[in-house]
């Protein structure tokens, strides 16, 4: 998917949320354990609910991994799903991958090749040689962590780095790789003050925002200093959504969840 | 697996050789092509031709996700072979995970329960929450990436973040981190006079060695600077072993090359 349409559809739908779908077999509803497939009968069922105020979906790998072969068959019939019956969203597989550059080129190809992801998340430490096979990619897109939601990303990511906070170095180092413009940035919202540093750097790109809802962060806040022409954000929320409910109302509930989300992000987008 | 165990093996092969399995459909001998499941037919016969001469293998996850189902099928019946046939060799998921708590715990489940490998590596970026659900895991070791073998590592890893190198700062900060006694260390073989330094933060650590053989590090520089008084060294060669012939022979082949680096090993442990 290019940018542009992901542009169309916040613009279609007034709304830049993402959901996302860390399906966790202990988590849901109990009733869905009889189907033959419950992680995928879940996402499904809260694809259908939430699909008209939501443009991205996001499977967070980890929890399909560990339910091994039969959590990866969830994850595949989950994109599948989604590429085949809602063409119009983006995709995110948040897998936070990286390796040297042979070895993140396999992975570049899991994701987008055989999975079919529009986007997948990667962790910056390798550095240049483990992102840009990523970014060869076209109409694909590359989700590289810069400042993260969770209170270890004080442990390196806002120390100073030569002079420059690391997750700046992050930022300004990324832009000068090749097909930087496939570059879309990890932004946790517990820190939305951090927002206005970073869009003097990275003014253009698509920013993903995790931490709102469960973790804490504030959508105002984050939109004040995220927001840029093109809208430029996708919010992230998970927990607060998919697991609204444990009982058989659990659609309805997390349908709910979401357009409470999408009224606030319509509101923010009529008032600009 | 313990510590102990570890040591114990390279004692008694007189090797601190690690092989990696990066295997690719698109590299592994032609005739393989025709098995049922040609990557685990490789890997048998690979495990089956170099076992006496190892004391690790370390499958590189990337290599089997790019193959979807199948390769993930690949990736279990690796592991279940050689847990089954030789519990004494220590199983390394080179996965490079991490990601928040809850999530990182989601993939420590993946990789110490549902798979059963004895470790996993994992990126430092996301900090202390991102690695310490993995550390709880009692006998299991979690390999953090420290200095890694690629050229992207001088992009982030040797700038100094509060006047130390961010690599040496990875090092430090984790010695903190709880079960603590749980991590091993990625240091790469092309920057084995960097060993120098680290064995002053981490003198008694295991360190994983990528990067000698295809990537060009020196076997002898890597022990001159990185042997302790337990070896704490694995050095890993993927490519130059399991890629060594492309005909038939691929398994001999792959025994001269690892008999190969397993004589400099007792070589090197004869003379301390």
């Amino acid at each position: 998917m290019t940018t542009q349409q992901l542009v169309s559809e916040i613009n279609r739908k007034k709304s830049f949320l993402c959901i996302g779908l860390d399906s966790d077999i202990n988590k849901i509803p109990q009733h869905l354990l009889r189907e033959e497939d419950p992680i995928f009968s879940f996402n499904k069922a809260i694809i259908d609910a939430t699909q008209h105020l939501a443009v991205a979906y996001k499977p967070n790998t980890a929890f399909y991994e560990a339910e091994g072969l039969a959590g990866w068959t969830s994850l595949q019939k989950t994109i599948e799903y989604l590429n085949d019956r809602y063409p119009e969203v983006f995709t995110i597989a948040d897998a936070k991958r990286g390796d040297i550059g042979n070895t993140s080129s396999m992975y570049a190809k899991a994701f987008f090749e055989n999975l079919g992801f529009d986007s997948v998340t990667v962790a910056p430490y390798m550095g240049k040689d483990s992102v840009e096979p990523f970014l060869e990619f076209h109409d694909r897109h590359t989700i590289l962590l810069a400042l993260t939601s969770n209170p270890g990303a004080f442990d390196f990511q806002t120390k100073s780095l030569d002079e420059l906070e690391l997750y700046k170095r992050v930022l300004e180092t990324s832009k000068t790789w090749k097909n930087a413009q496939n570059l879309m940035y990890v932004v946790g919202a517990t820190k939305a003050s951090f927002l206005a540093d970073i869009r003097k750097i990275v003014p253009d790109s698509f920013l993903l925002v995790p931490g709102v809802g469960a973790q804490g962060g504030s959508l105002l806040e984050v939109c004040e200093y995220g927001l840029n022409e093109t809208v430029g954000l996708l919010i992230n929320a998970s927990r607060s959504i998919i697991y609204a409910s444990d009982g058989k109302d659990f659609a309805s509930a997390a349908t709910s969840q979401a357009a409470a989300l999408q009224l606030e992000m319509e509101q923010v987008l009529n008032a600009r």
